[in-house]
């Protein structure tokens, strides 16, 4: 069973009226307690002589236990509940994002320059210098997060309109970590060619390209066919961004240990998008030895089921992920939860390493295996070693696009993970430190930079 | 020869220093003025004893010209040139929009809300209910001005890259006139079936598509196509914006020479998009007499060279543009620089009205036929009577997307062009002020509440 705890993703807010006398909002706030509500802010809204007008934030651990708060609240003798807020849904309505004039045109002089008849001498100059088109528009600072909607988060195909919350979301994400503006493009199919040549005409309003939420193998087709075709940057952040955090951590989790990446056994479970795309920068960062499993197992050599990228990491050996796991290092989880027991733990080499990044549930709850890993990460934020996408993918582009690169190279994912390992300092380092905050300010900055000294290393930075 | 007045599309800023004693700024404002600049505003920047540094604006004519005025202040005794900058280009550098978020994320609790865990239940509920896109997500504000470059402002096929300047600027005016979030998408293709699909598959991010400066005829289709195969209002501005300005300065037009439009001969010039769209419009506004000419003169039926869109309009009659305007009540004009001359316009009816409205010159500069016409319109804001799609687009699109109607129909577009007209009340119209100004904060919302009222007559209204 599946420990849940109330989060702010499960948060309502409750508004009521009491009697404006001791005790009353005590009784309330001792009710809300009971049936395991997680109490946030409470605000006095008006208050007369004989009643109050109180707001109360509560956390639920689900939408079925906050309607069960709300019940408790309403079952209350004197209270008069008024209305109630899902505060997730009222921070979404009308989306997440606007967009914004830098110039306001007051009068018609405003109007000459930004607009007919000025705009004509701009349109010109980049007619006759295409390149001119970074500097004189919103191409110098725009990128496109693009989806097909068939791998959203954990919820699987749900189309391009229910995956435009998320790209919202990962636009507000560019934008306060590293001030890139994005903007969302939910594609209304799936097939690959319709979705690369999609791509390819709108390119030209954009300095970069992130692909987000594709299903596995048609991402893999789809990124590296855009980027022979496109002369812009384009990143998957799924498999790299996935692939660079997972990489920072097990770069800080091994110093921990005191083992090297080169002579370690490293168990991968879930061989999508991100679980290749984290073996690949894995062995690129030294590790020679990754038994990967799927659902079905071991990914071995003889099975007939395995597409070009298993293929590229089946192993002679073959049976279960428990017989994987006896005597390896360290796992890497990228599957589903649940999917790890404190037995397979148990029966790894001492010192040994787990990431259970399976979202938003992971492979195995942290609690369970506490005294039995000596470091444990997961994607959550509410366990110690959050290993999330977000240290990545602002810093990534922002790098990118500021020095025009043509593409992102494994050797600018490979910098990006030192750099995010190296903000945790060796005497912050920690079996429960190994990852900076998402919030650390010095994030994108760290990334960004890595990214533009790789690009200029490698003779590819324009700028 | 055209009569070219110093404007501020070019307009530049030059920096100098001069020695701080009388007379030296004097001499730099004289030297300019003789050189035919036009004087801005003038800054003092810094000041010591000896030597004072300004900035001085000045709008010139042409690119050539602005240069002319900077060799003068070079050329002046004691003057230290320090720089110029050309103020349309410093406008438009980096872009002229960007993406604000709506919500800065401060910590954890905020993150689990807008991003993961918590906007999985969001995408949840768009997914068991598409329509809840409408609510949840930035298409409830959001239209994406689409363009393939191929007939921008008047320069003609400049690609996609030098159109995003003009797109922009678009995207500014619906923000700043009706509140509207637009999004530019310059298309990396000139192919109508690519064209149609492309849209197709970026359409479930947007309430309602803008078409901008797509050459004709392939504009007809693609519009047409789009219509019917989205659900949301797809609005070609060139075509419809053009023509519902233009029906509404001609209702008040007519109001001045007392003339019927059932009963008036109207010779338009021009049968490209915008023409063809006018002429459509002024007949379903009432008008039975239209002879339109192109470039080869009057649109003849036995002309073997016509599109299905000009037969539409071709006449028994044939002959050149000077033969049609003999007698005619009114001339639409939406053509090239100097198509008309006054010979032509005395030859018209009496109480004749000229709307010249080539971009960026009319085909007669209203200097020329002052005291020969009852009412003169032209494209350009610094004559009387400017015809603008500005005073339409915006309100056109906020009225359709408020009320998620699945097409704009002609009946929308009637009802727009009048309720501008209406904007100019019966004390203040005169033969030099026909039309609201683009600033007069009522035209927006003028303009969407005639489109919400015709869509819910016609049972289009969806909110």
């Amino acid at each position: 069973m599946t420990i849940l705890t109330p989060n702010p993703s499960y948060s309502v807010t409750i508004r009521l009226q009491l009697p404006n006398r001791a005790g009353m909002l005590a009784s309330v706030v001792t009710a809300i307690a009971e049936a395991g509500g997680n109490l946030g802010r409470i605000d006095l809204i008006e208050q007369t002589l004989k009643v109050s007008v109180r707001e109360i934030t509560v956390n639920a651990y689900s939408s079925e236990h906050a309607e069960e708060l709300v019940q408790v609240v309403k079952a209350l003798d004197e209270i008069r509940f008024i209305d109630v807020h899902d505060r997730t849904f009222d921070l979404h309505r009308g989306g997440k994002i606007s967009i914004q004039s830098k110039i306001t045109p007051k009068n018609q002089d405003d109007l000459a320059m930004v607009y007919t008849p000025g705009v004509g001498r701009v349109c010109t100059a980049i007619a006759q210098d295409k390149t001119k088109v970074h500097q004189l528009t919103i191409k110098s600072n725009m990128i496109a997060i693009i989806t097909d909607g068939s791998a959203v988060l954990g919820l699987g195909n749900i189309g391009p309109e229910a995956a435009l919350p998320v790209m919202e979301g990962k636009a507000m994400l560019f934008k306060e970590f590293a001030g890139l503006d994005a903007f969302p493009i939910c594609l209304d199919t799936q097939d690959v060619e319709e979705i690369v040549q999609t791509i390819k005409h709108i390119a030209p309003v954009f300095g970069g390209i992130n692909l987000e939420d594709i299903s596995a193998p048609r991402c893999f087709e789809i990124e590296t066919r855009l980027q022979a075709e496109l002369d812009i940057p384009v990143f998957h952040d799924d498999q790299h961004g996935t692939a660079i955090v997972t990489l920072a951590a097990t770069i800080n989790a091994l110093k921990i240990v005191k083992k090297q990446i080169g002579k370690i056994r490293i168990v991968m479970n879930g061989a999508g998008a991100a679980g290749v795309a984290v073996a690949r920068l894995l062995r690129q960062a030294g590790a020679e030895q990754i038994l990967m499993c799927d659902s079905r197992g071991i990914i071995s050599k003889d099975r007939p089921d395995l597409t070009t990228e298993k293929m590229e990491f089946a192993s002679p050996e073959s049976g279960s992920l428990a017989d994987a796991l006896k005597g390896a290092d360290m796992f890497v989880g990228l599957s589903v939860a649940n999917a790890l027991t404190p037995e397979m733990v148990r029966s790894m080499a001492s010192d040994r390493i787990v990431f259970a990044m399976a979202n938003p549930i992971p492979e195995i709850q942290p609690e369970l295996v506490e005294h039995d890993v000596a470091v444990m990460a997961t994607g959550r934020s509410d366990y110690a070693n959050q290993i999330n996408n977000v240290l990545a993918f602002p810093g990534i582009l922002r790098g990118a696009v500021d020095c025009r690169v043509p593409r992102i190279t494994t050797e600018m994912h490979l910098e990006a993970a030192k750099a995010i390992a190296a903000l945790v300092s060796p005497t912050e380092l920690a079996p429960d430190f190994i990852m900076p905050s998402v919030f650390d300010p010095r994030v994108a900055s760290a990334v960004s930079a890595a990214v533009k000294q790789a690009a200029r290393q490698e003779g590819l930075a324009a700028e």
